[in-house]
C-alpha cells in the first residue's frame, strides 16, 4: 500500500480496514484456511490423491454489468461463473479470493448489499472466503474472484479430448443471457413473466456442479458456455483437433426465449452465439449419452444432444433443420 | 463475457484473445498446471506434505503506482509484493495468476513491455503464469495478482505466535520505500545517486523468501512490512495479544535515507510509518537471535534487532535513543 506521506488517507485510509472487518471476516468464518484474513495469506491443505483447479474471472461495472444491477445479483454472477468453470473442470468447489476495488463514493449500502449476495451463495454452494484485497479506484467497480476446487488427481475434465464421432452434448437451456442481456438494455418487448425469467439467468446463473463431477471419467472434452454456444464449441474443436456439427432446432431454448425468438434470425442467432449461458457443453462416445442424461437428470438437470464431432481443424458447422447451413456472423468469432 | 447482441467488440472483442495470446500465453509456459491457458482453469498438484499458500494483492493506477511509472517496474511491484506475502508465511513460489483490466486506449507497447517485466521475474523468481482473465475498462489501469507457495504442513508462520520477552527483528532497511515514493512525487531535494536507490527500492522491492523458508520453526510470528513498521507490528501484537517496543534508533536504514532523513523529525516518522518496505519483520526468542542472523546473512539479507515484545494489549510503543516515547501520527494507524 502506497501512501502520499503528508497525505494520510488519500489511497486506502482506515475505511478500508474497517469494511474488511465488517463485510469480508464474517465470510471468511467458513474457510478454516482463511485465517481470519488476519494473516498475509491463506493456506490450503489439498487431500492426498486430489488436485486443486484454480480459475479467475474479473467484472467491471459497464461492461460486464450494468452499474445499476442489484449488488446482490453482481456478487451471485461474480461467484457463479467462477463456480461454473469450476465445473467445467469437474471441480468440486471448496473457496475463493475476492479482489473489490471500489470508487470511494460507492455507498455502504451498496456493499452491505454485495456481501449479504456474497453470504448467500456461500451458504448455497458451501463455500468460504479464503482471502484478497480490498482497494479504492477512480475508475468504475471492479471485481475478480478466484475459486477454488477439489478434484481428484488426473481426473480433471479436458477440453482436449473429443474425437470423431463423439455426441455434443449441453445442459440446461441456451440463449437467456443474451436475451437477458437484451431485456437489461431495454430493445426487448415481451411480457413481465418471460422478462423475469431471461433477466434471472443473466443475472443468477446455475453453475452446473453436480453435472461437471458426474462427467468425470465419461466425458472426453467439456467447456462451460460463456463466450457463446459456436464459440465454446469452437474452443473444444480447437483444442481437441476437431470439427463439430451443431444443429440449430436441436439447442434446447427456454419458453421465455423461443417466445422472443419466433421467426427472428438475428435473435436466433444472439440465443446461439451470444454467450453467458453457464451451462456445461460436452462431449461424450454416442454409448456413453445415455449414462450422461441420467445422472444430470439424477441432479434435476436436462441435458440434450446438439450434434456431432466430426473430422476436421477447429471449425464449427451450425445447421438448420432442413440440413442447410446457417450463417453466423459475430465479434465472439473473430479469433479463430 | 456479456457482450451486447448487435454491438460486437463493445465490451471485450477480438483484441484481448490477441493479446492473451501474444503476451500471456508465452508466460504460461513455465508452469505445466496453466494447461497453456487453455482450459477453464489451472490445475495444481500439492505434493503430499505441503500445503499450498495463497495471497492476492491488487493495484490501480494512481493509487498504488504512479500512471507514467515503467511498466517493468509496475510488473515487477505487482509479482514482487504478492511474493514477499508468501515469504512472510515462509512459503516458497510455485506460480501466479493474473488478472488486467486495460483502458481500450492503453498502448501495445505498454502492455508488451509490462509482459517482458512478467517475464524477467518469472525467471528471477521460478514461477509461472497459472491462468487469469483480461478485461477492458473505462477507468485506471487495475491489477492483480494471486500468488502460490509451498510450505510443509503446518509449518506457515504466524501473525499470532509472539510473547512478551521475544526479540523484534527486521530485515534490510527501513524507510526507502516511503521516501522513495516522496522522490517520485518530487517533493525531495537529494542527489542522483540517493533518488536512484530509493526509486529502486520503491519500485523493485526485494522480496525475502530464502529468509522467510530460513525462519519456519524458529520465528514465532512473521509479517512484511507493507503498511510500515510500526502499524505492521502493531498487527503482530493485535493478532498475538501482546505489546510492542520500537527502539528507532535501532531501525536499519540506507544511506540514502539517512541522508534524507538528517535531523527531520517529519521525514524519520515517514520512514518508520510510511510502508512499502516489503522487509520480513518478525519476532524470535532471545537465544534465537544469532541463528535467525545467520540464517539470513547465508542468504545475503542483514537482520537487525530493533525492540521486543512486552505484555499488553495490540500497542506499540516507539522509543528514542534517550528512552522518550516519539509519538506518531498517521492514517494507517487509525484501524487500532
Amino acid at each position: 500500500m502506497v501512501q502520499p506521506p503528508g497525505e494520510p488517507g488519500r489511497a486506502s485510509g482506515s475505511g478500508e480496514f474497517d469494511r474488511i472487518d465488517r463485510y469480508f471476516k464474517p465470510l471468511a468464518a467458513a474457510f478454516p484456511g482463511a485465517l481470519g484474513l488476519a494473516n498475509d495469506a491463506a493456506v490450503f491443505g489439498v487431500p492426498e490423491g486430489m488436485e486443486l483447479v484454480v480459475t479467475t474471472d474479473a467484472m467491471v461495472a459497464g461492461v460486464h454489468f450494468l452499474p445499476d444491477d442489484p449488488p446482490r445479483d453482481i456478487a451471485a454472477k461474480l461467484l457463479r461463473v467462477n463456480l461454473s468453470d469450476l465445473a467445467a473442470m469437474g471441480a468440486a468447489p471448496l473457496a475463493y479470493t475476492l479482489v473489490t476495488a471500489l470508487p470511494a463514493g460507492l455507498g455502504e449500502d451498496w456493499i452491505a448489499a454485495f456481501a449479504d449476495g456474497l453470504a448467500a451463495d456461500q451458504r448455497r454452494f458451501r463455500i468460504g472466503l479464503a482471502g484478497g484485497d480490498s482497494v479504492s479506484t477512480s475508475g468504475p467497480v471492479t471485481l475478480s474472484v478466484t475459486a477454488f476446487g477439489l478434484v481428484p488427481r488426473g481426473m480433471a475434465l479436458p477440453r482436449s479430448g473429443a474425437r470423431p464421432g463423439d455426441a455434443v452434448c449441453v445442459t440446461g437451456t441456451i440463449g437467456d443471457g443474451a436475451l437477458g442481456l437484451m431485456v437489461a438494455l431495454g430493445t426487448l418487448d415481451l411480457d413481465d413473466a418471460a422478462a423475469r425469467h431471461l433477466l434471472d439467468r443473466l443475472r443468477r446463473p446455475d453453475p452446473r456442479l453436480t453435472v461437471g463431477a458426474g462427467l468425470r471419467g465419461l466425458a472426453r472434452a467439456c467447456i462451460d458456455v460463456s463466450d457463446g454456444l459456436v464459440a465454446d464449441l469452437a474452443h473444444l474443436c480447437v483444442e481437441s483437433g476437431c470439427a463439430g456439427v451443431l444443429e440449430a432446432d436441436r439447442v434446447p431454448m427456454s419458453p421465455a426465449a423461443r417466445s422472443v425468438i419466433g421467426q427472428d434470425a438475428a435473435r436466433l442467432a444472439t440465443a446461439l452465439t451470444g454467450g453467458d449461458d453457464y451451462e456445461l457443453l460436452f462431449t461424450v462416445a454416442p454409448e456413453s449419452v445415455p449414462t450422461a442424461v441420467r445422472l444430470a437428470a439424477d441432479a434435476g438437470v436436462p441435458v440434450a444432444v446438439i450434434g456431432r464431432m466430426t473430422a476436421g481443424a477447429g471449425t464449427v458447422t451450425v445447421l438448420r433443420a432442413d440440413g442447410s447451413p446457417l450463417a453466423l456472423e459475430r465479434a465472439g468469432w473473430r479469433h479463430f
